[in-house]
């Protein structure tokens, strides 16, 4: 019987800019008694990237330009903030008082451009941003991960994202490495033998989601998940999740 | 620690109109060895629950409106499916070749307002409608499986969904019943004491992506998943998850 077992260790330290985050997730594994093997996937939030890479922002540093202001009192968000997420974006798509939908410099269409207060405690003041390159931070844990532990694991950072049409955000990979992101169905036969024509699965954003579940956002939450019993391992990266703009009908 | 169990039991028999599915999820489970338990949540495709309803549409019994001939024109899909999607829908939200995204008359936005060829096995002519109300057959297998096993447990009826900006499709619920479908962290302390301001997470959907892993597409999909692990009881509906048209800024 195909069976999926999830795990959130605890305790995961506080993760301070300059610290060593695979330290911290291989000895959070091991003191619960983990052992990742051949084709786990070890999902990590993305604020703890963030955090160790030293992607935060203080905004008592930061001048708002004349179109950060302009946007700020559209949006009604402190023009600091609204300068931040405009350096971390490429287009900004949405704009209501309260929300600011952006796209990402790296692709990814969601709020504030992923920049965010909640989770960081480093001071009211100091937002996170995205992990600089999430694809490659997920490939450097990987690339720990299977030293540590002799094993071919999969690793996705995620994040939360909003979406049109539903409420509530759900799970995303926004950084993955050692697994394919994406599995396609085109040709294959359903149970009756109908060859399948469109289905493509995001199974990465699938694997961010039920970490999720197990996250949380709150003070008990946790940054870590690992997930045993699939197999979805290739070479994929979380950048083939990324529509292409021409090919988007709704942006 | 934090842990999510989740079992696709196998084998499930081959679903046609007018099969008793409760009977046909309880005996699955019990074949399996797997009785469920307060908390737990019983994910079930979509596909079944409306084979079940007798919720099928022969094309060949379909004859085209003038205006499914000139959609069907601009979609390049066959003039009979695209009379039973437009009777399905509110509204046709974007088309191109190959594809109509459409709003189904009970808010989903999604490809062909949810009619579909694949895995419905009653001959090549034969396609499959949403279940009629997804969130009451939910309600209706809920109470067949706390009577069977005496355990308070949820149902979600799940389907897959694309979606704007990323590629893929991933687990949607399209019905729910027993749990809270929406979890709120507003007011909540986030692990560093600020206070979360607008952190609500689409529970079910996550649910229904982590089924989703389990189910498949293919030949050796199975529509049944047990999670176990969490506990999000209450009594939320899936229609809380359609985001109002007015407050949807990508409709």
């Amino acid at each position: 019987m195909k069976t999926v077992l999830a795990w959130a260790p605890e305790p995961f330290p506080d993760i301070r800019p300059g610290d060593d985050l695979l330290a911290a997730i291989v000895a959070a594994l091991r003191g619960a008694g983990l052992a990742p093997t051949d084709g786990d996937v070890v999902v990590v939030a993305h604020k703890v990237v963030s955090k160790a890479e030293g992607r935060v922002v203080d905004l008592r540093r930061i001048t708002p330009s004349a179109r950060a202001l302009a946007l700020a009192e559209t949006a009604k968000k402190d023009p600091r903030l609204v300068e931040v997420i405009l350096a971390e974006s490429k287009a900004v798509r949405r704009v209501r008082p309260g929300l600011i939908i952006a796209e990402h410099r790296l692709g990814f269409v969601c709020a504030n451009a992923g920049v965010d207060h909640s989770n960081v405690g480093l001071g009211d003041d100091v937002v996170a941003l995205l992990p600089a390159d999430p694809d490659a931070a997920a490939a450097r844990l990987r690339a720990g991960l299977q030293e540590a532990f002799g094993a071919d694991v999969a690793v996705i950072v995620n994040d939360s994202h909003g979406r049109p049409f539903r409420q509530g955000t759900t799970g995303a990979a926004i950084g993955a490495a050692g697994l394919r992101v994406l599995r396609s169905y085109v040709g294959e036969e359903d149970r009756y033998g109908y060859v399948l024509r469109v289905s493509t699965e995001a199974v990465a954003d699938e694997y961010a989601a039920l970490a999720n579940l197990l996250q949380g956002q709150a003070a008990e939450g946790t940054p870590l998940v690992l997930i045993r019993g699939l197999d979805h391992r290739g070479e994929g990266r979380a950048v083939e999740l990324m529509r292409p703009e021409e090919e988007d009908l709704f942006r």
